[in-house]
């Protein structure tokens, strides 16, 4: 195995693949990367058999630099190995193994040999069949999960609200979260009909790895759905994903059909409140804070108090406020993480009683968006 | 006590106090900020014992749009109410204490109250005789502070090593620090003679807290010492530190006289290589890098070696090179230090034998700025 390429193109590639690669790892060999070099390409793979990354640099790609003296394969230890490259002082890398598991890395002057392991012991990619792929916008793709990932479980005692469930129907997406404390839900038209309905639940962390791995330049993703894993097609790039098995809990009948008190305001200047609030919430042991709307005179404030510390108060510019008084605590990191959700919109708050989830959605599009929080009884 | 001022201005003042304060303080009321009120000026103390920060915001001055109502003094909690003041929506802050502890913090339409502790029993500053001050200019001191303090022990088996040597003497500053293992040492000619000689050991972690304060805006620092006490003097902002006690060891001896190889090389280039293979001996029980010089062929390489992992060999690139072949190990975070103290410099490294400490001096400036390696025996 023999190839000199460019290497910022190089480390760009390594990075992608690094993000599959964990160093604690109870399968020892996926601490490595792998490469295989064919006539026309290297390929690069990392995995911690949750995820598996693998990207392709073809010589045929000029900003590649690639020249491909011999094929052949290795698994070179990830971190140290880009570590490595990254250091390099010329504007090309070689990489050679001559002879047995040790490869030479040459840049400049700089001349590193470092052991690895046979590339043949390496765990074999999941396979997925390649018809029927449905591409989505990179942006779009990316907006989705932001906006759903923050309600996902961080808790290992129900595995499958670790995940964000998606459906494909018809010209519809429908993605949803929830960790049983709040839930995020968005829907988006798709510019085609699917062939046939998928029903998955795709690991929170799987999906904010490649939310990262999805930069401006990426203008399509394609997603292709197989029996246990989902690939995600970016460019030289197949990001393969586990899924979680099991049936996702029934999400709709949790949103409140009717509302009795609704605000509107802007999410950015209500979230800077909370965050005030919140410095001050975090100093107690309950960590609440209290929204208090009175009709009569049209106005919201928020409270937050602290025993030891201190209190606080403020008055919440709103652009309506309707319907019944109502006092209603909740976890201000929720409301944060919400409203951080929809940036600077203007956003309706909507109310039953001071016990009922309450939801969150833009004024502008409530119907495909929302996030929902249950309040905290402070009685 | 009742105030009202600049927030931004507030802000960046509460930073350089918020320097001094330790939350790890075996003294409760040092987790505390002072902030006192007089009829001109807001004064913010704080302090971790070594070090004490002391600023003042006059009204006189037009930037801190500071309007006092009522003087008095309040201790509140220093990184809870900074980060509260960091948050606040308005361009300026009320700070009032009506009654007892209780502070209240307005701006726009938030309003805190936190609890806070007599200020009487915030402990006195040390008294510094304000006479027979230095001038430094602000970036000369940060150059010295920053080319010495990384050979400060960190190790408190020797106290007294934890330390920079300040000399005063004449018209000549002279700084040096050693962990025992490296040396650092600087000399600069003052534009004035002093009147009396100093002698004094700063502690290490004072020095880098000052050479944070120190901005491009400070054009000069002034330095008062006393018995067991050192006063920066930054405009408006006071900085005391206590001072080490005991003999520093004479260092002067250390620097060898004579040199069997030199050579001279770019500071920034060597570094580089130098990061690169100590990424190789970090992989090592011993972290060391191996300087060969050959003088027949005017050849310098570096080699490392991790029996684990692999090994590395550069050629070092040299503008010069005379003198007795060498080989001579050392570890190379040693040497990084000193290098990036060098900047992109030329530098001059001269050895006498593989056991025997080595120096780094710049090209241009051989006299007054010395780092001193002691090699790591490898046989």
């Amino acid at each position: 195995m023999k190839f000199t390429i460019n290497r910022a193109v190089f480390t760009a590639k390594l990075n992608d693949v690094l993000r599959a690669i964990s160093s604690k790892t109870t399968i020892p060999i996926l601490t490595g990367l792998k490469i295989a070099v064919s006539d026309q390409d290297v390929t690069l793979t990392g995995s911690d058999a949750d995820i598996t990354i693998e990207t392709v640099l073809p010589s045929s790609e000029e900003s590649t630099n690639l020249t491909i003296e011999q094929a052949g394969a290795i698994v070179l230890p990830a971190r140290f190995f880009s570590e490595i490259v990254k250091k390099l002082p010329d504007k090309l890398v070689t990489i050679e193994v001559s002879d047995g598991f040790q490869a030479q890395i040459t840049s400049g002057s700089a001349a590193f040999t470092i052991n690895g392991q046979d590339a043949n012991n390496y765990p074999h990619l999941p396979e997925i069949e390649t018809k029927d792929g449905v591409s989505l916008a990179g942006d779009v793709l990316k907006e989705i999960i932001g906006q759903t990932v923050l309600a996902v479980s961080t808790q290992e005692s129900r595995p499958i609200l670790t995940g964000i469930h998606l459906v494909l129907a018809d010209n519809q997406l429908f993605a949803v979260a929830t960790d049983s404390h709040r839930l995020a839900q968005r829907k988006i038209t798709l510019p085609q009909a699917v062939q046939e309905r998928y029903d998955v639940i795709i690991p929170g962390k799987s999906l904010t790895e490649l939310s990262r791995m999805i930069t401006d330049s990426q203008a399509t993703v394609e997603l292709r759905i197989a029996e246990n894993q989902v690939l995600f097609v970016l460019g030289n790039t197949m990001f393969y994903s586990r899924l979680l098995e099991g049936n996702y809990p029934e999400t709709s009948r949790l949103i409140p059909e009717t509302e009795d008190t609704t605000i509107e305001l802007n999410a950015a200047g209500f979230l800077a409140a909370i965050e005030r609030a919140s410095l001050l919430s975090h100093e107690s042991r309950n960590n609440v804070v209290k929204l208090s709307v009175t009709a009569a005179d049209n106005t919201a404030k928020i409270t937050g108090n602290s025993p030891d510390v201190g209190n606080v108060e403020e008055a919440i510019t709103t652009t309506s406020l309707s319907g019944a008084d109502l006092e209603i605590s909740f976890n201000p990191d929720y409301m944060k993480d919400a409203l951080r959700s929809f940036g600077q919109s203007e956003i309706r708050l909507s109310f039953t009683s001071a016990l009922r989830p309450f939801t969150l959605v833009p004024t502008q599009d409530a119907e495909n968006f929302i996030q929902l929080i249950t309040p905290v009884r402070t009685y």
